[in-house]
């Protein structure tokens, strides 16, 4: 058995990442913390979790966390996770951190987080943990960059046909919509249920913090710089990401010619389900999977990808656990079907 | 047109009551307060009120809202109210208070709620605006308590019986469900989306703040001492009451009998609807409305009834408008219907 | 007052026509129809309606209908108003059709809803019922043709500046979310609460029969083909639409300049409010109002629109009232705010 | 490997079931049945299952399933499953039946499902499929009838008390909330989307259909007759059942002595989760989980019992998989955890 701790273990990821790995046939978790006093059985701080672990959670403790520990999750907020990752890296332990703070370079990280970067010797280094475009690479990582829960469904939707967007001039536009648990486990006035029950807004309309990651991934991808117009909405549910997609240009290539390129990519991949041509998928369709769909159609001159994933799965935990996966040797999808 | 200020309103109740003396044909809002630094018009702060009323939302100046009020609005937090509305009493002004703060004995009060009462000399004075039960002293009230929302509800479905109920020395047990804009406008985790969407549970099981008033008001309303066993709960939904009550004897009266006792009381009410002897009431058929709906049935022994109410209106601000009717010498229905 | 009936009452639709004249100060129901064997009280088929309107539901008899009305709504389903429509138009009685039966011409009619039109006399005089757009022929015209609820929106969002999309050859895309009631009062698995609850889709991806609706709207108001592409999605909630809106073009006027031609269009317009630039609405601001809200906003050259609506108010009902006070001459938001 | 079929895979329960026995590690699935003409694979008819696995849906062939089949599963509706089960029966195949059709005698059953019994003799043998109470039986059975959903949550939060209650002479009043997969998978205007979201009802007050099946088992676990009154309510939510109980008695026990019949009875019980006193659970802490959470309280002379279930886990397929692994000879909570 493989050991692994969870160092922020009380929010909505890090529960999550709990749940998996208590599941998961080859993989031990030895260790959970959080901002607590007393160490206290995770059980009884959430009864979702009693008489289904032993755990602890407890104030955090590199020594001993590294210790008990192959990999270590971080599911930190923003900016705090670059205090912690190079902590356990210098004792030669995996991380994969579930925060932005290894995804972006230096300079746009400062650009969208309003903080200069604490760890840039490790941000070098950190890949990307998305195993459709950089398996190889996550096999070999010290440290992981996790994707945020927007990019992987959009990355995932428009890595086949970047390369073709760019070469007919194409114009990208994502109109996607999440769920609550996306915003985290707050205690906000918007995010209340008074407020968001019977209600469907739009925020950060074309300049959210996702999107620098989503163009640096698929610039990557096509070889050329991608530019995505993005803008997030809010849905009155709890899990899920659908991302409608739609790609404008003067001419469009033939539709099966696109969808085979969607067809190669995937052929293989245990975690990516594309469609029939022209069938669409739903968010209920992979809710509690760590699945990401993926539909297309061409109507009218426009051509339109749909893809959904669960946001705490594939959008985050999910995806960390394929990731510790490769990381440690095991099968990819192990404990995640 | 009579003139009237809502006190506190950037609640879910405050809110409710500005929307209600809008569309209402005979009554004008003149003044809104709210902890707030500047003036700003009302429809500027809530999108939702943008372009339907001029009214400015400041801070409180008991002088300049007694000025413009033939009546006043106390939607303010329990303990607040009673250092506000002798103000408004001193000047002559006619109050309705929707907090908790004149509903009890000051005994009953601070056992309750933990805090001395503060005016004692108007809380003598108030009258429990129940129309159906205090209608005539209403009118001449200078102080109304508004109800709670869940006495509202419980009290209209067992006044009718209650009397009987002590003779036959029966057992009443309310179980209650109520949506979230109950709990008020607040930033707290447990009432976040995530945590009460796809959920439902019970809090304060028989040991709730409004078990006084209920027994307090359906005592007097039988002569004799009441006990209600009452435990909430709450709905994932935004708006509406329903309890389910259950009259547990050795052996009740005709089912006939007591549905008259129900027919003969709410024969004139405006509010209440009495539904066919067996057909019970839902939550979506009173939302947005001022009515208590009520069915009734017995079976296998026990008399069950069932009410509905929406919190917002009925249960708080609907209810207050009514009382503002009743207190002004307007149609009791005015603005309701 | 004024009379009026409403054939096909028990829809969303009908029912909600009837909930505004309930409270409407200066017009009287008269009828009600159904597919219905015996005249029963609506209030009696409908507990929300009890004790508050003493109107029958009843078999269809266009000559006492008449009679007794100077205007009639249909809340027909589609291909049915075109056989009841000319019954009442020959006698004289003022029509407001909220199929889509008098929407299109007859050869898009039958493109799109696979049925000859069997009215085309009257379908050629019927005015498209959106009042900022055709206020004054709907204040002479006999029969109206109430808009869809996304075309309302959509349309809305997009006549002040489809002249100048139209010049500067941009590209419309429109991605829509509707809650549930705009599919109708069904007992559909896919409409089921299991299947739509936490669960959110797109479907008939840019071949949405509301498209040649908007188009067609659209296209009289740029004076030239103007080209929708329309994506509508189901979200988990009964009552709203937002659109979500890019223009995308290779250089876009400045913002301000597209601001001002909002401004100018809807600065007196009572039940369209344009949020300050850059602000965007949301759908819990317009549930259960008669208004349509619109925000815009450009963000790294995208012109980026927001439209919220309630499907049976301003989508639906509430617009079919707004047409009947301006047909009927009375004040345009009698009833209404 | 041991091999399992389930004949009725397309509704909820059966769906479910083919959900856990995908993912249990000592199971495989060999054969799905549903009234459908050509055979499709699963994950064609349901995209959620694409992928996952290979197994055909087609129609029931008894032969075929049995020799493929260790146990099967019916998932089929009432009225149903006796005419099938007899026939895996008769081939040595050991059935457990999700249906109420084995689950009363034969007398209660007609009274209640409106039908003679046409399996008599395999309806004595049956053995009721609640592990905390028959455990025995159920590893020996060859039929077992799965309880219902209500009744699974109930009789568990009232088994350890039950003969207490008689000898006191206590009434029990049963308050349960159920959400929508717990009416199956139906097309009808009552459970649709628009029908049941903000909405909350009773239905069948104290005249539910499984109020038998509840006192059939606590007449026997009491050894005497058991009175039950129960009340179920809709819950606009998909999967959980929360039962508030209450125990009406001149005089209880102390709470300290009834509490350790709970710690007794369910001490090492892998699935039932008995909360600290006083302690209350609710839905979402056991949804999608196997667990029947149960808390007491007493509070003002009544005695509070709160229960939780998923009604498909629990309450159905996963209940089903754990009378399955005894059957087996598996480990009770295999594929469970």
């Amino acid at each position: 058995m493989k050991k692994v701790s969870v160092v922020g273990g009380t929010g909505y990821t890090g529960s999550e990442i709990i749940e998996l790995i208590i599941r998961h046939p080859e993989v031990e978790l030895t260790h959970v913390s959080s901002r607590i006093e007393e160490p206290i059985k995770f059980g009884d701080l959430f009864p979702r979790f009693f008489a289904r672990t032993d755990v602890l959670c407890e104030a955090l403790d590199v020594d001993k966390f590294s210790k008990d520990s192959d990999l270590v999750f971080l599911a930190l907020p923003h900016t705090v996770s670059m205090e912690v990752a190079p902590k356990f890296i210098e004792k030669g332990k995996k991380v994969i951190d579930l925060s932005a703070d290894y995804r972006l370079d230096s300079v746009s990280f400062k650009k969208w987080y309003a903080k200069d970067h604490t760890d840039k010797a490790n941000l070098e280094k950190a890949v990307y943990g998305l195993p459709e475009v950089y398996r190889e690479k996550i096999k070999k990582a010290l440290l992981v960059a996790n994707p945020g829960c927007y990019p992987t469904g959009v990355i995932l939707a428009l890595a086949p046909i970047v390369k073709t967007v760019n070469e007919i001039g194409a114009t990208i536009i994502v109109d996607s919509k999440s769920g609550t648990t996306g915003a985290g486990k707050k205690a906000t006035l918007a995010l209340s249920y008074s407020e968001v029950d019977e209600n469907f807004k739009s925020y950060k309309e074309n300049e959210h913090q996702h999107i620098p990651e989503m163009e640096r991934i698929l610039s990557d991808a096509a070889n050329s710089d991608v530019k995505v117009n993005f803008t997030p909405h809010l849905l009155p549910l709890k899990r899920g990401i659908l991302s409608t997609i739609y790609i404008v240009a003067d001419k469009l290539p033939d539709v099966d010619i696109i969808y085979s390129k969607y067809a190669k990519m995937y052929k293989d991949e245990p975690f990516v389900r594309l469609r029939p041509l022209g069938s669409m998928p739903q968010i209920s369709e992979v809710v509690n999977t760590n699945f990401c769909d993926i539909g297309i159609k061409s109507a009218r001159g426009v051509l339109i990808i749909v893809s959904c994933i669960d946001n705490l799965v594939k959008g985050a935990a999910g995806q960390a656990v394929q990731n510790m996966n490769l990381m440690l040797g095991l099968s990819e999808g192990s404990g995640l079907i």
